[in-house]
C-alpha cells in the first residue's frame, strides 16, 4: 500500500500542503448576497467589459489568480502550476482566460465539483515534492452556464423550485509546501524557526483529501441537479468518516458545494441510512450564498460557487478559529447538453478536502 | 525549491513509475492502416452497439480501461485512481464510459494533449506515494468529435489539405509505483529482488515530465490543427532538452501527437529557430496511424491518436529494446466550437512524458 493512502479511498498528508493566500471574485448578486462583505472583489459589470460570456469567465479566472497569487505574497513566476478548471466546453475560460499568466496548466474537470479536484490535484503536487507553490482556480458565470446547458436568457424561461442559480464569480487559493514540517524535522533542538514558518501557523493546510467516484442514481431532470448530485457527495462524506474513523462531531462543518434545498434533505437522509447524523454540522455553499429574497429557487450553483465561498467565507472561519475542522466536499452533476438531449441521465461526482488550521 | 522541480517546467522522479501494462482499441480505418497490427482490439462496429456516437466513445474508454488493468495482472478493486479525459464537452466520454469501473476519479482536459496530461497527474500521483496504481486514459472518436468541433456528418463537407481525421480509439496506461527502486533501496547486500520488481526490469518508466503552458499563436483555421499546436509543442520540447541539459540525439524519438504534415513543418523550423535541430528523431502519431492512401489529408489528430499509438506501438518499440529513450508530447488545439464561432483563436498545449526502459 503506498504510504500516504488512507482506508479505501483517501489520502492522508505527511506535510500538509498550506494555503498561502486566496482569493474571490463575483458579481453583483453575489455581492448583494448575505456573504456580500466576504468576497475580494465586487464587479458591478458581469461581463467585465468582455465582448462575450465565455471571455467574460476567462477574465474573472484570470484576475482572481492575480490577485490570489498577490495576497500569498509571491510572484507569478514563483507559481510552479496551475491546476483550473470550469464547466464550459473544452474549458474555454480557463484556456482563455490564464494564457496571460504564462503558468503551466493542469486542466481539470469535474463539473461544480472542480475546486475540489483542483485543490486535490494541487495538494499533492505540493506534497509529493513536484512544486512549492501551485494555484487551484475554478469559476463558473451565470450567462455562459444558461446559454450551454439551459435556453437563452433572452428566452426568460421559468425556473422550477428545485433549480439552481449557476454562481457569477471565481475563486483561487494558492497552495505551498510547508517550509514548517520541512524546518521542524531537520532543525537542532532548541533552534528557532524561519519567519516564513512561524507566519505558516495561522494558516489553513489540507489534511487530506477523499476523492469520489462517478455515481449515477438515474435522475434526467436538468432542473434538479441537488439530486442528482447528492447520493456522490454522500458517498464521499461517509467514504471519508469510514476511511479515517470519525464520527461527523470530529468536523465543525461538513460543507457541500451547490446541493442547494433538494439535495441538501436528499443528502442527509441518504447519510443516515449509511449510519451517521451529519446534520448538526452540515452547510451548503448554494444555500448560503443566496437569501432567500434573491429569487435564486432551490440556491446557487456552478464551480464559482463553492470556489468563492471557500476563498471569501470558509477560509477566514478557520483562520480566526472560529472552526477548526472543515470538510469541503464541491459537488459536481456531470451534465452535458448533448448527453442531456440524447435522453441520459445526469451522474454525480463529489471531491472530499480537509482543511484544518 | 522541491525537490523533483527540474530547471523551469519539468520534473525528474526520483523513483520512476512503472508501466505495468497498457491497451489501444481502434475502429476499422485505424486497423488498416499501417500499425494495425499493433492495436490490441479493432472494432468492425465504431458504434460498439451503442445508441449515440457519445455512447460508443464512453464505451471505448470503459473497454479499453478493463483490457489494460488485466494486462497489468491486476484487478480492478487494486486500481486507485483513474485519471482520464477527452475532447468532449463535459467529458461525456468518461463521464459516462468509466461509471461501471467504480473507481475514484480525476476528470482532466488538455484538448488532444489530455493523454500526455493523464500520464503526468498519473506519475505524480503514483511517484508522490499516494497510490500504486493508477490508470490514465483518453479516448476520441471522428463521428463524436465531427458533430461536436466541425459539421454534421451527412453533409460531407470538403477537406482541405490542413485538416486532420480524429481519430476513432481510446488507449489507457496503467502506472505503478517502482518496487524495484524500492527494494534496492531497502535491501541487505546480495538479498535477491522479489519476483514483482524483478519484472520491472522488462518494462517502461515515466522518467520525468514537462508540463507545457497555453501558447497562443493567433491561428482562427479550425482546419489546420497543426499550425495551432506547433509551437506549444516546440515550446515544451525545447524546455525539455534545457531543463534536462539533453541535446535531441539524447533521445531516440521525439514523437508528437498529432500536428499533421503541416504542423510538422512549422515544428521543425519553430525548434530549429531557437537553436536545436529534432528533424532525425522526430515523428508524429497523426502522420504515422494513417497511410497515405487513407486519404485523411493531414493526418490523424484526436486524443485518441497518440494515446493508442502510445499504447499500441510506442511501448513495444521500447520494451523490444528497439528505442532506448522516448519524449513523447501530446498536443492539443483548445477549439472550442463556441469560442471559434465567436471569433477567437485556437491556442494550443503540450505536455511532454519522458519514456525510457
Amino acid at each position: 500500500m503506498a504510504c500516504k493512502e488512507k482506508g479505501k479511498q483517501s489520502i492522508c498528508f505527511e506535510n500538509p500542503p498550506v494555503i498561502k493566500g486566496a482569493a474571490s471574485i463575483v458579481s453583483q448578486k453575489e455581492g448583494e448576497g448575505p456573504y456580500g462583505q466576504y468576497f475580494d472583489v465586487i464587479e458591478e459589470d458581469a461581463k467585465l467589459g468582455a465582448e462575450t460570456w465565455e471571455e467574460a469567465e476567462g477574465k474573472f479566472q484570470g484576475k482572481v489568480a492575480e490577485l490570489a497569487i498577490k495576497k500569498s505574497g509571491l510572484s507569478k513566476s514563483e507559481i510552479r502550476y496551475m491546476v483550473a478548471g470550469d464547466l464550459l466546453g473544452q474549458l474555454m475560460a480557463s484556456s482563455f482566460g490564464l494564457i496571460d499568466l504564462d503558468i503551466p496548466l493542469f486542466g481539470v474537470y469535474g463539473a461544480c465539483s472542480t475546486m475540489g479536484e483542483s485543490l486535490g490535484v494541487a495538494a499533492m503536487i505540493v506534497e509529493g515534492g513536484f512544486a512549492d507553490h501551485v494555484v487551484a482556480i475554478t469559476s463558473s458565470h451565470f450567462a455562459s452556464a444558461e446559454k450551454q446547458f439551459r435556453f437563452p436568457l433572452g428566452y426568460g424561461n421559468q425556473r422550477p423550485k428545485a433549480a439552481t442559480w449557476t454562481v457569477t464569480g471565481s475563486g483561487a487559493v494558492v497552495l505551498s509546501a510547508s517550509k514548517r514540517c520541512q524546518e521542524l524535522e531537520e532543525r537542532e533542538e532548541n533552534e528557532s524557526l524561519s519567519k516564513e514558518a512561524m507566519a505558516e501557523e495561522g494558516k489553513v493546510k489540507i489534511k487530506g483529501i477523499t476523492t469520489g467516484k462517478i455515481v449515477d442514481f438515474g435522475v434526467k431532470d436538468s432542473m434538479n441537479m441537488g439530486a442528482c448530485m447528492a447520493p456522490a457527495a454522500g458517498d464521499v462524506i461517509v467514504q471519508n468518516l469510514i476511511d479515517f474513523g470519525y464520527q461527523p462531531e470530529h468536523y465543525d462543518k461538513i460543507i457541500t458545494g451547490d446541493l442547494g434545498m433538494v439535495g441538501k434533505d436528499i443528502l442527509i437522509d441518504y447519510v443516515r441510512a449509511k449510519g451517521y447524523d451529519i446534520s448538526d454540522q452540515y452547510m451548503d455553499c448554494g444555500i448560503e450564498i443566496y437569501s432567500r429574497e434573491q429569487n435564486t429557487q432551490a440556491g446557487g450553483s456552478g464551480c464559482g460557487c463553492s470556489a468563492v465561498m471557500l476563498a471569501g467565507y470558509i477560509l477566514k472561519m478557520l483562520e480566526s478559529g472560529e472552526w477548526k475542522r472543515v470538510l469541503f466536499v464541491p459537488t459536481g452533476a456531470l451534465l452535458s447538453p448533448v448527453s442531456f438531449n440524447e435522453g441520459n441521465s445526469v451522474p454525480g461526482i463529489a471531491h472530499g478536502v480537509m482543511l484544518e488550521k
